[in-house]
């Protein structure tokens, strides 16, 4: 018996260890994600985003009336736009990962520019650790930062 | 040793089990204290989120230049507008919370009433459950639904 609780010790020392080890390393992975969607998306790809979005994702932008929930309603909207989104560059401002165990958001602000114009918004990403060991996105919030009403 | 392999399984049986049943369990308890905290709001006390925020939240809202990083940022804003908000009566659209066993995120659609007015906003919480039990948000996003832009 002594041997069971050493062994159930050593392994919740060792996931413990890990977990303080791996945040840092999920945040490092979360935006590199993210980054390879974005740099899709600015040349009218959004693949890079589906590929990494879950069944279950909902999704607010300014544009859409209201959240749409599930990757159907994300593909046809991004699907609409296929083609069409040129971004020249863009910063990606103070990414921020809040990490739990299986469970992550990414927050930043975002430039973008097209020719000498830039777009600010700003952006909230969870993303969910799946069984398969990959994290996806299952909720995004793109918004306009300070937009000039009418 | 069977004794001990039986007393594992079991339990491993009984946290799945209460984790699916708790899942519906924590939408509730989340949702409530949103509308607790909206009710304050809409009356003018930001003490409400202020109370369930933790140290750590980050926060977006479309008349700030660049996301907030911490409670003092974000009470300094909400003491800054003190007072000065009064909603009629509000609408909180089609909830949705997606459950870890640590952090969980609510969607909704919100409609706001000011007499005959209605303000559509998109809104993201990301709680956490902390040490204490308790569950706070790290990280809130309200956008403006179709923002009518010059």
């Amino acid at each position: 018996m002594k041997k069971w609780i050493f062994l159930m010790m050593t392994l919740m020392a060792t996931v413990g260890t890990n977990a303080q080890k791996s945040e840092s390393g999920v945040a490092a992975h979360i935006i590199a994600m993210e980054k390879a969607a974005l740099d899709k998306w600015g040349n009218g790809n959004p693949d890079g985003f589906l590929d990494i979005s879950a069944p279950d994702v909902v999704y607010f932008d300014p544009f859409v009336e209201k959240r749409l929930d599930g990757i159907d309603q994300l593909r046809a909207l991004y699907n609409s736009i296929r083609g069409q989104v040129h971004i020249d560059r863009y910063e990606l401002l103070n990414p921020k990962v809040q990490a739990g165990a299986t469970m992550a958001v990414l927050t930043f602000n975002f430039n973008g520019y097209q020719k000498e114009v830039v777009h600010k918004w700003n952006c909230t990403e969870v993303y969910r650790l799946e069984k398969d060991g990959s994290w996806k996105i299952i909720q995004t919030h793109w918004s306009l930062v300070l937009p000039k009403l009418q």
